[in-house]
């Protein structure tokens, strides 16, 4: 399922913006009867123009429309770029007759360069012409957000006579808190106003905020929900929020698995720990830690490694109750060697990383991939 | 200079420890007439044996000898690992005629394993009957301890009739806190008890624990300060504490220069922060951000990376004022894209980044590297 569902048209179009001549501007109207939104932003010092702009817009609970475009970030443009994604906005509101604040915008790319809003307006144009409820439009819309994306990334989740789904883009910067990641989700389902931000705050925690790919957090995430209440039904309690984590997770699956020169799916999870907290940084410092990542991309199991950088997680154990178990082989425990480290054959594509603290009842866990040739190859030539 | 001084002999044998049969056991002794010492360890709650024992040493203020070996870390093997240690220690006092507890040990290598105690006892024996004065020495001393590092880093300072000087080991997990880094200092000045201490915490703050290779701080990270007093000369008040920092300076940026893969050599430094520490905690966000590290890599000017990682850092600024500098072009000024990024030749070897907050009087410098296709190759394959 994409972002289209009853209610919502969308559309993604190539308005010239990426040299490469790629489909580089999406839109997505909600033509209601609802027209509710919420939205989860970067928590970087160094907010992008269309972050500062779209946060306003999700303040008041509501928006009509997004407007997406890739090929450049508009962040550190300074006033002239929030001028620059103020028309957009604007743009987008004359075209669609409504408010340039019910127009929420996202931005992704380059940073430190001014959009071609020429170009841009134009892409507008031609993306409100070709707005549909196909899934091809929804494809479309997928697509245009890409970066270094080699895939688009859909997902969604059927309920009772109600639905909930949406697109997400981001392939490296992906970490703690949704580095370079943008994401819209929509439903019909009929929801109260009050309903949307915390189901979406706690989707986002255990899910985008769960996957660490380069420990960078950019200056542009942004994940909205726009509610139509198109399907006239109102989900059983606690069913919403669940289909939305779940939507949320497959988006989250497929960003893992389209990382910048991914080799390994790695899932770290803690147990253990004091708390869930304090579980979820100590799989973090795991799974953000280059020496980890580099014996990941060697199908090493160097679980030394790993007790050296749970050490260094603000969490407190006692080392000697230590175990870590690769791949489901024991090969460390109570902080010495367990069997065999030989034993763990991290060979394939998955690999699986439990520790137990055996300080508390905590547990969380953290997805990330191996540092590889291909990322550093993807990664050493970007702007220029 | 080398370790070996007024005062001191040194000596550095292959026990067999390492199956390359390269060097891998190193005495360092001190014959007095002083036996001050000083050391300062890692912050990692998983402490290998090494640390554990020489700590208890160093607690007593004084050393007559330290013993390091390369090959294994003794990190993770639990009370057997400590007893190996305590007997590495009653070995070389045996040797020696002192007690055990004037022997500092240290070790260095795959964490998990067992050391082979039988060839580190023969390589003690061998050693000790090795010990020297000579320059030779303490350059095998020095070689003795290389784990994937491609030369021996020794360093000295000269002061009016005294000296200071010694090696250090480390081209990986360098980091805050001086990751897989031991560093054997020793001086022949005649210092009161009570001055190592302070100068070796001030040293080592400002030097070691100011390179940051990436990011890992690994369970044996030591370095120890050896006073002889052989020079019979007290230095003039403050100018040991500062040769001490030169010295240390000079190995890190040793360090530095033989990190694995390291084709960059990177200082970063930001001004303008409310405090020296939130300067330095920014420069390392910078320092210790992978995007950053690979666009460093590929000699691009990518400034808006930088913005995105000192956005991350646990420091306080307007994002309006931040001016980024590289290699002396002002690519970002007041937030904004200033002179065009093409203008910054990044493609030799050294690259400086000069970041200024404008929000406050804070300074601070961290040395990093790029992140390389050599630094995965040679991470990627270790243990097995």
């Amino acid at each position: 399922m994409s972002v289209v569902r009853s209610g919502f048209r969308a559309a993604g179009v190539a308005a010239g913006i990426k040299s490469s001549g790629a489909k580089d501007v999406t839109l997505v109207v909600n033509d209601g009867p609802l027209d509710l939104a919420a939205g989860v932003f970067t928590t970087n010092k160094v907010k992008a123009a269309p972050v500062l702009w779209s946060q306003q817009v999700i303040a008041t609970g509501r928006a009509r429309a997004v407007v997406l475009n890739s090929g450049g970030a508009n962040a550190c443009t300074g006033p002239e770029g929030f001028g620059d994604t103020h028309a957009t906005a604007e743009h987008v509101a004359a075209v669609l007759g409504v408010g340039a604040v019910d127009v929420a915008v996202c931005s992704t790319g380059l940073i430190g360069e001014r959009l071609p809003m020429d170009r841009l307006r134009a892409g507008i144009d031609d993306a409100a012409a070709r707005l549909a409820g196909t899934a091809e439009a929804g494809t479309d819309a997928a697509t245009a957000v890409m970066t270094t994306d080699t895939v688009p990334k859909q997902a969604g989740v059927a309920g009772d006579g109600w639905s909930v789904g949406g697109f997400a883009k981001g392939a490296g910067m992906c970490a703690p808190n949704m580095a370079t990641m943008l994401a819209v989700l929509t439903t019909d389902a009929v929801l109260d106003p009050a309903e949307l931000d915390p189901a979406l705050r706690a989707a986002v925690t255990t899910t985008f905020n769960r996957l660490d790919v380069d420990g960078g957090t950019s200056t542009n995430d942004t994940v909205l929900l726009l509610c139509s209440g198109a399907s006239g039904v109102r989900p059983a309690p606690g069913t919403f929020a669940e289909a939305l984590r779940a939507a949320c997770a497959e988006l989250v699956a497929q960003l893992q698995a389209d990382a910048e020169g991914v080799t390994k799916h790695v899932t770290v999870t803690v147990r253990g720990a004091g708390t869930d907290e304090g579980a979820v940084a100590a799989a973090r410092a795991v799974a953000g830690d280059n020496l980890c990542k580099t014996a990941f991309f060697g199908s090493d199991p160097n679980w030394g490694r790993i007790a050296m950088a749970v050490g260094n997680a603000p969490v407190d154990f006692d080392p000697a109750d230590l175990d870590i178990t690769l791949n489901g082989v024991p090969v460390c425990r109570a902080g010495t060697a367990g069997e065999d480290r030989a034993k763990a054959d991290l060979s394939g594509r998955d690999v699986t990383v439990e520790i137990d603290l055996h300080a508390g009842e905590g547990v969380g866990t953290v997805l990330t991939t191996d540092l590889s040739h291909g990322y550093v190859e993807e990664n050493s030539a970007y702007s220029t």
